[in-house]
């Protein structure tokens, strides 16, 4: 008997994911039902993405998981119908699209592109930066995202610290923990990632005093949540100079509305929240592998801890 | 009795080596005599860069070795009374800035990022690159520079094929040799990175044909030498969209002049020859082990193959 499916998400995904769950299913040798519209006492699994058609998970009395699409949980972790065992996307995709924007822009600010790519022509200025050994960088956060790009960025030979909630250790890199250490892993950075989950706790974490830590004339690069930061903060810090430039991917509303006046600001570069997009198959490969692992009675991957929200 | 060295250099050069270079003697442990104004006869080592007080190698009969600043020795290597061993500049510091320098305007052409940078604002328009391993790059030159370039491409996920004049093995990088296979390393790359040593054979060898091999709408970019494109060619294949975009780091004249046609081409990034600029202390370093090994009657370090002419 196959396995029941339920492809709760908005339609533009079941677009996409129609043709790519089938095939992942298949790949991995697995009997799958795939549907928008089983009848709730039969699901087995619910493939699930926030703003879609469900949100009360009550009548899914024998589901065994909620398969998320989304690396971000917040749009269902404080569901109070939720009681089921969720488990997060983390697509070796959606971290390898990721390594490549936080490189390539760490790596354009490192290097002033800006400067050449859009200044003034005409104007021979040698101006050579440091190597990226002398460039002190600091990434907030250090889970499946922020860790790969904290590696990745060691590799390419920047000197970088790593801050995250609970204490890590990855090899080149200095990891500091707590919320006691955060004013120590920004002091002095010249470059910022943020890819810190969202939470009650984050909300807001790069307000005024704290964009006031890092280098004069710092970069922040945020493709992790538009909440993270405080928007007005940051524009005050831009236009005192404090903080040189924000390339930003995420914002509080998606997409941002034409009048936002982060659209505008010179010293803002917004990117339409492409730092990592879902690949379809990619994930629905890994959307595949916890089915067949919940099948053969092995523990999910990339379980939510619903007591710390991510 | 001190080891005598000459410094022949322009004088710009002398302002920053004149300490660089006690410095690394010292910390080498060497005694050496530096000056601009040896008796060629006494001279034991000639600190060489083009364009500076000396041209005629003739009265240094004693010399044991040129020791080139410059990475690049077609300056010198065919001045006919040279007879010294010739070492090239290989300086980590280089290659290091080179990395940097070439992986990051490779991210930058892959993410697409000038649109974000220098595009219209206030559109919402996601278009996700396609992860590293699906962008084909090619690295012409497989040198300490290219060779570097080459791997940290392909750590960063990159599909890289390398080409060289001789054969090369580098781990993750499908790798070509020899004149007969340069069209099949250049056929469909979308982004190509020039670090070949400019020689008779490699001068113009961006012509209208090569340029027509990659991918239409690839991007060039060539921190190597000027030489090695033909300008017209170039112009040509970015206006009929053959080349989607060129980022240069060096050109015929330097620097380039404000007239030059490059400077106003709304698809060339000019940069101010800053890939691979000589840290001093960095190359100093390189030139007191050089004379070390020497003085140890060691072989010397990074010495040019004047048959080939690099």
């Amino acid at each position: 008997m196959p396995v029941k499916a339920l492809f709760a998400a908005p339609a533009r995904l079941w677009e996409v994911y129609a043709s790519a769950l089938p095939q992942a299913f298949a790949e991995a040798g697995l009997d799958v039902d795939l549907s928008r519209d089983h009848a709730p006492d039969e699901v087995d699994y619910i493939i699930f993405a926030p703003r879609g058609p469900l949100s009360d998970f009550t009548p899914y009395r024998r589901a065994r998981a909620v398969l998320g699409l989304w690396a971000g949980v917040e749009g269902i972790v404080g569901n109070p119908t939720l009681h089921l065992p969720l488990a997060r996307m983390v697509d070796e995709g959606l971290t390898q699209g990721m390594v490549e924007y936080v490189t390539g822009h760490t790596l354009r600010h490192h290097l002033g592109m800006d400067a050449h790519i859009a200044g003034p022509r005409g104007i021979w200025q040698p101006v050579v930066p440091p190597l990226a050994r002398d460039r002190p960088v600091t990434v907030l956060g250090l889970g499946a995202l922020g860790g790969a790009c904290a590696r990745a960025l060691a590799g390419l030979g920047f000197a970088v610290t790593g801050w995250s909630m609970t204490a890590k250790d990855i090899p080149g890199v200095t990891c500091l923990a707590g919320m006691e250490a955060l004013a120590a892993a920004l002091a002095g950075a010249q470059i910022v990632v943020l890819l810190v989950p969202l939470t009650a706790q984050t909300e807001n974490l790069m307000d005024a005093t704290r964009l006031a830590l890092p280098a004069r004339g710092a970069a922040l690069i945020n493709p992790g949540r538009g909440a993270l930061i405080e928007d007005a903060a940051l524009l005050a810090a831009l236009d005192s100079g404090q903080i040189g430039h924000a390339t930003l991917d995420v914002f509080r509303t998606e997409p941002l509305p034409p009048d936002h006046p982060f659209w505008a600001h010179p010293r803002i570069t917004v990117t339409p929240h492409i730092a990592a997009e879902t690949r379809p198959l990619s994930s629905a490969r890994v959307i595949a592998a916890n089915i067949a692992r919940g099948e053969a009675g092995l523990p999910l991957l990339h379980l939510v801890d619903r007591t710390k929200g991510y």
